[in-house]
């Protein structure tokens, strides 16, 4: 059972490394040996438990996966989809700010060799930026059933703008500019919300977030 | 003369061939030896023109800066500038989907080692999207000055959204979706013009671009 615990602690701090390494030098420069020395893992026992740089992509991206669901997921059932969006951006960008395996999974910007790969490797799946999408266009549906979206704010748009505007915020918030990152959401918000939510309901949507809902870890 | 104009257009090939290989492969990996090949020029030939793989990437940063000018100058005289901004976006977008130099300079994504050093290497003005950030910035601070943005809408916070929105519609468009990409800039003028266009001045602007200004090509 010890033995079984120390092997996951190991294999995530192997994860880790491996993005770090991946998002600093890109997932095709990055050697073996330095995600090893990063890790302080010996190259027998990186070996041991992923059998080669692919695997240990694919290992980023499903923990990378996984860590996303546990943003969205949890939001489901709150019953203000518009609200569960926008607390879901600020977790979002939190996470591309500090955590190196939600960031090279989300392949912004110098981890894309690692992402393309681990997309096509792992299938539709494993891309982390559709999985965003696909649940933020459902929030948009969500947020019309409620009768909480604008009149004439077609879902589909509207998601494209929202994921569109995350992701560069991701990219441009790298170069530590205070307007985009995690800084940036709030601002973005208080300018979106006005545009998309319905009359009557704009009072009650909190664009800086309601801290309702904080995701947890994943397993 | 000939011989000069032999020499101008053997550098344009080996800076679209320099782009087309940074993009391909980021700045760090790729070589000297495939530019070389895949502008068709000898190796030689590459050195004589440019010393090095920076001397490189500062000609492609040069040269999509000065593309980028093409598409903004232009439209300062324009006299509105909200809509001078939804054309800028439209020829951007085309830019970035098309032109490989535009795309590496503006380091979308796998460039990405090739934008960070040609920032660092060449200073300020050779980044692309601090140069239409600041530009975007502009245009919606006139448009506030002509009355037609919208009443509390912050040109900064404005700005911010729409950098970050075509900052992701190009890394997303590269994967060929069809709701980024130059594709899905109509759709999205059509989501963000009536928050950001005063009243009275909405029904004046085009989402899908005047037409009325083409981006000639810089020499």
């Amino acid at each position: 059972m010890v033995k079984q615990e120390r092997a996951a602690r190991t294999r995530e701090v192997l994860v880790r490394a491996a993005a770090e390494v991946f998002a600093e030098e890109g997932f095709v420069t990055a050697s073996i040996a330095a995600i090893s020395k990063r890790a302080g893992v010996s190259a027998g026992g990186l070996h041991f438990h992923f059998g080669n740089k692919t695997a240990l992509a694919e290992a980023v991206a499903r923990r990378a996966s996984a860590t996303l669901r546990t943003i969205t997921v949890s939001r489901v059932s709150d019953g203000n989809a518009l609200q569960a969006l926008v607390d879901s951006t600020h977790e979002l960008m939190e996470l591309l700010a500090r955590d190196p395996v939600v960031n090279a999974g989300f392949g912004l910007c110098a981890g894309t060799g690692a992402v393309t790969l681990t997309a096509r490797g792992g299938g539709a799946g494993w891309d982390l930026r559709v999985q965003w999408q696909r649940w933020v266009e459902g929030m948009f549906r969500a947020a019309q059933r409620e009768g909480r979206l604008a009149e004439g704010v077609s879902p589909q748009a509207a998601a494209a703008a929202v994921v569109a505007a995350m992701v560069g915020f991701g990219v441009l918030g790298a170069g530590g500019s205070r307007r985009f990152g995690p800084s940036g959401v709030t601002p973005y918000w208080q300018l979106m919300l006005p545009r998309l939510a319905a009359q009557g309901s704009l009072g009650e949507l909190i664009p800086a977030g309601s801290g309702a809902v904080r995701a947890s870890q994943p397993h």
